[in-house]
């Protein structure tokens, strides 16, 4: 790094330029960088570098590309119209290379360290840093004997843990989607700035929540040679399988006993629950009704037990999930909350699917909770909405504490 | 993000194309990416896509640009002569755009989440992770009365913290440089695990180690306007100073008193260090001679009395740092560690200058370590062997434990 480079840089904490008109820099930008930026319509302003660049398109990963525009000083600009509140995904493409915003911070997601831009929700401040008191989240690294490697993980820990030394504390575990990592509860979903705000305002109890990375594949286990072999062939739904129950495996065999060996747990089912996003709500319906002796609580946000939420596949609930719907009032008795979630704007495919799914529980009286997100898609913002509603929800049945 | 998509990146993790000889994905790549890729002779190959780009440069931060070549599947590709090793930072430069590259994880340096390209020293393991205890890193938030704002530290936690709830610890305030911010140390240095196997061998006694933000400005200050103000004009140096001094009381006022509430500290000077990089040495030197009824080690990574080491100055041991230095002999007793370290293929001006601070020290007998980092330059395999050097050094004197 240029020395006088970096005493440059220590003024963008210092310098902003002057904004014109209504729009200021997001959120989710690096330190001074006055692009991207967003105004009170919801309208985003991008800005890029490419002096020598033919072709540069702004590319959300939920949305169209759009093409950006060439300035006389080298600078590529383009505006939005108004855009959903959360934080999306985006990527530049810049003379066909899809290339991460210099500007904004990254955020792992789609397998990259990709962009983010945070559009506000007017009056909604459940998910932001406010005045009172803050859990730690906590990097834990654990050796687990099914992967064969240490592996990493997320652990919020409520206000007052390290306080009220004699207190223990319902767990909910909480899953990440396909192409994302453990930090995307946090990083993405302010999974930490939810929690605190609900306990501070009553609404959830004290609880730990652990965020695991879902990718795993079993020790001394070959790497599967999947060239040439698409998605959907034979070849690759074994893989995709392998990977899912090593990762049951993980969690159900190592984590869990981690978490309860080193952190003040209650450690039985009515205090431990599940949930997670897209490919971490599948994990969840998997792990959780493999395993109902050891949770009691379910949440599946924009995924929950693949084929039934997003194939064609109808719900029979006699053989479903093992057989644990079969008799609804014991499966109301024993699993204290079944949630489901899905944002309108979702693809239509995975928005029928999860409805389907809460129609098919429906008709078969197997108690559960259904939320819609209005007008949000496969986004941040769904999955915010969503623990905000599942948190309240959880840990008040079962056993007394001890 | 496209479903198909989602499930086509579950085998990034599973997957990995042929390497060609000795060729590895580094470490620092995101998950299944197969370049950039290093060999057993520190050699290394970057590719990007890039099909319509006219002129695509690797930019080593701390080296010359080098010119990638462009292939007939439209992706771009050099090979590196040998590096030294380490995490070395670097950029993209796609017609005229400087970006980061989409498999590298991100790195925050230089005021944005770059890339960066860990080289595997032979025979170091003492910064990875082993198969020892490891202690937790803790995201904290802080509201600071001095900036007005929350704000954001990491907290290392050595092993057994959570499980010997009756012993206090020493703290170590270890700072990140100018453009890199307080995740720097873990991400890129890998201080958690440096502690770890550092404690795990006896080398350094138990520790906390907190790293803290190193920007700030007051509350209610108004942003100063530094347009047209270069670097080194009168209204850029009061800027610097007020942010100095703004970092100065927030770490002293707010952090310090925040971390001994709230974690087991030994809350006294013979057990609190404080340590920096760069821009974090100076801070480091300013904070801890402007306190030395807080501290009483000291050290400085390539950054140490700005103008002293980097300017023309010349020490006069009977004013410098508030004349601390004028009595050896007391200085020695009340300082139990002064410790400056540099690389020596840091810029000539910055080497120089730290050489003649250390032999200025020796001419004023004043007693500290001096340590130079063989054949690194101005980046973390640097900073990482002077945490290994500094952190068994301290808290071995001064009052024994309360």
């Amino acid at each position: 790094m240029k020395w006088v480079g970096v005493f440059t840089l220590l003024f963008a904490s210092l310098c902003c330029a002057q904004e014109s008109g209504d729009f200021k820099p997001a959120d989710t930008n690096v330190s001074g960088a006055d692009f991207p930026r967003v105004d009170s319509a919801s309208r985003a302003q991008f800005r890029v570098k490419a002096p020598d660049a033919a072709a540069v398109k702004l590319n959300f990963w939920s949305g169209p590309k759009l093409d950006m525009a060439k300035q006389p000083d080298g600078f590529w600009t383009v505006t939005t119209t108004p855009l959903a509140p959360g934080l999306h995904y985006y990527t530049l493409i810049i003379d066909g290379a899809e290339v991460s915003d210099p500007s904004s911070h990254a955020f792992y997601g789609g397998g990259r360290d990709a962009s983010g831009i945070e559009i506000p929700e007017p009056g909604s401040t459940y998910y932001l840093a406010q005045d009172v008191p803050h859990g730690q989240v906590r990097e834990v690294w654990y050796h687990s004997g099914v992967t064969g490697d240490w592996r990493h993980a997320l652990v919020y820990t409520p206000p007052g843990y390290d306080v009220q030394t004699n207190v223990r504390y319902p767990v909910l575990y909480l899953q990440h989607g396909g192409g994302e990592d453990e930090t995307g509860w946090t990083r993405q979903g302010h999974a930490n700035f939810i929690l605190d705000n609900l306990i501070a305002s009553g609404s959830s109890k004290p609880m730990i929540v652990v965020m695991a990375n879902g990718y795993a594949r079993r020790a001394r286990r070959p790497v599967p040679d999947l060239a040439g072999k698409p998605f959907g062939s034979p070849e690759a739904m074994k893989a995709m399988q392998e990977m899912a129950a090593a990762f049951e495996d993980d969690m159900t065999q190592v984590l869990i006993p981690y978490i309860d060996s080193n952190f003040r747990t209650i450690p039985d089912r009515d205090h431990r629950a599940m949930a997670g996003l897209s490919m971490g709500g599948m994990q969840t319906f998997q792990v959780t009704f493999d395993h109902l002796d050891l949770f009691s609580y379910i949440g599946g946000f924009s995924g929950a037990a693949g084929p039934l939420a997003f194939g064609n596949e109808k719900l029979d609930a006699k053989t479903a999930f093992n057989g644990a719907l079969a008799d609804p009032a014991a499966f109301a008795k024993r699993v204290h909350l079944l949630w489901i979630g899905v944002g309108t704007e979702e693809p239509a495919m995975m928005h029928a699917g999860l409805v389907r799914l809460h129609t098919s529980l429906v008709e078969a009286n197997v108690q559960h909770v259904f939320y819609e997100s209005p007008g949000t898609a496969h986004e941040w913002q769904t999955w915010r909405r969503d623990l905000k509603d599942f948190a309240p929800r959880l840990f008040h049945e079962g056993s007394a504490k001890p």
